[in-house]
């Protein structure tokens, strides 16, 4: 049988974007057919096919928002000045900065048009869900870009996980429950599968935080410390910083910087930090509650375990825990 | 009785666009409430008013749409880094690029949010009709990127023509289109505003390319020639340079480039030259001839001449010939 994803990259090749002018479309098939684990669209089709949807029912929205997604990632790559993205130059380091705005804002566009093709007793509220949540998605931008401005020991860890709820959560959320609105599932059935999503969001972007400094380099496919280095706001610094006394607390300042030392050298001190504060059990705590929320809310899915399996498959194997 | 424009500045103001996070909101506000013609979303009042609907059954779809019009503003500004607008900084001057690109793409968003408030049977049509002319929109902005890339003898007219009907006119259209949709108009009537409207848009721009050149600094708002000294493709330059003979035609290419000479000798020399072959005559014989078929299109739609009369007020206000 055909996974979620190769279903996903068979219907985005199958997607013709190669109107004229050149110059927007392509930058457009680049970032669309440049990879991407596609983890929102193969959740949107698991959710409907515990509910008997079939794939082509789904198809148009889960496109859609692989669309919608990938519009984020041009975009914020951009506000980021991010590089690479997939092993690839991003759109505005290929292009440039102007291409990356329009062609962006195209797939937008792209994207809401695609969901049009969706036939489904439930349009208007999909429709409403999918606006709601770009909407949000932009505020979690715009929260991640005011963090980006603040000194670390002024942002609180609420804060903190507000901006990653709205930045990625809803948007695997929305994933989630429009797979249950296209198949007809009942409301309380379409909200259990969205607060599903989210915990398992949130669990997961604080895994990322953690593997980031802890991981397996050769697992997780980057160097530790990538975030220290960047002296990016993370769970686990807030939650040190919080738990420091204020000697240490001053010195993790002092060590976001990288005019300090060597970034091997702060990389390591911090890390000396984490570990002599017990933040890395911490986080994995934290990281492990989002999770058993996610479960306990999977449970509660009126279905019978065997049906509703494939959702839980889908966590664990997002979650790098598949057996 | 109030205008369509009063009407919409206060339907506008009271948007409530006040959410957190400020960063993201205040400058959508700061567009929204900035002035403005607010020429599209009165083009869809009046054209639904001459088939009998109240500003309140069209409001959210003329709101929707004004608010797209500024979304592109936004984005556009950015990428030609244009410094003022309605005599204020642009968004990406006041604060930055990143705010720019975000909130111009919640203000997207937000068009189409407000495009579902709208209680209109051939809601889907007016919906797809929107996507279908915002992505238009954006082929347009691309199209007369590539434009100034490239050398002005490259240009063909048409293709300058076409890049204007993307740019400007389709969203011209669209909002006479809509007024009729929701208004419920026959499919032939709509298609007639649509046309109706596109042509006034052309003819609008090209009048705009000429008062540009000739036109009352006075009345026109700025001076002359501003468009010969950013050395900006336009219909009396594109004429010109298909008549000249090849000496002028090479000379007209080397005054397009700033450094050759003072601007203001650049803007009389040039000037000197279109005089010299007729260029103004043929352009306002171009506008014309748009205007021309706007009218005979106008005088298509099956309504009496008294009922339809506020369309054609509409668009002798936008062309300044009021009598």
């Amino acid at each position: 049988m055909p996974t979620p994803a190769s279903l996903i990259n068979a219907a985005l090749a199958a997607e013709v974007y190669k109107a004229q002018p050149e110059g927007l479309y392509e930058p457009i098939r680049y970032t669309l057919l440049g990879g991407g684990k596609r983890i929102r669209p193969a959740l949107m089709l698991t959710a409907a096919a515990i509910y008997g949807a079939e794939p082509e029912q789904v198809m148009p929205a889960a496109i859609a928002l692989e669309t919608y997604h990938n519009h984020t990632l041009l975009h914020d790559d951009l506000m980021d000045r991010a590089d690479v993205r997939h092993a690839k130059p991003t759109v505005w380091k290929r292009w440039d900065a102007n291409t990356a705005i329009l062609s962006g804002d195209t797939m937008l566009l792209l994207a809401l048009r695609k969901l049009t093709e969706c036939r489904c007793e439930r349009w208007d509220e999909l429709h409403r869900l999918f606006l709601d949540t770009f909407i949000e998605v932009c505020e979690g931008q715009q929260y991640d870009m005011n963090l980006e401005r603040r000194t670390a020991d002024d942002v609180s860890i609420g804060e903190y996980l507000e901006m990653i709820r709205l930045k990625t959560s809803v948007l695997v959320a929305c994933a989630a429950k429009a797979g249950g609105l296209i198949a007809g599932a009942a409301d309380d059935e379409c909200d259990l599968l969205y607060a599903f999503a989210e915990k398992i969001g949130l669990a997961f972007q604080l895994q990322d935080d953690v593997l980031d400094v802890w991981g397996d380099p050769a697992v997780f496919g980057k160097a530790n410390g990538g975030d220290i280095a960047c002296g990016k706001k993370t769970y686990p610094l807030l939650t040190a910083l919080s738990l420091a006394p204020s000697d240490e607390r001053a010195e993790l300042l002092r060590l976001l910087r990288p005019e300090t030392d060597s970034e091997a050298a702060r990389i390591r001190r911090v890390t000396a930090i984490y570990d002599r504060l017990g933040v890395r059990a911490l986080c994995e705590e934290a990281v492990r509650a989002y999770y058993d929320e996610a479960r306990a809310l999977y449970d509660r899915l009126p279905l019978s375990e065997a049906a509703k399996r494939p959702l839980w498959l889908w966590a664990e194997r997002l979650m790098g825990r598949e057996k």
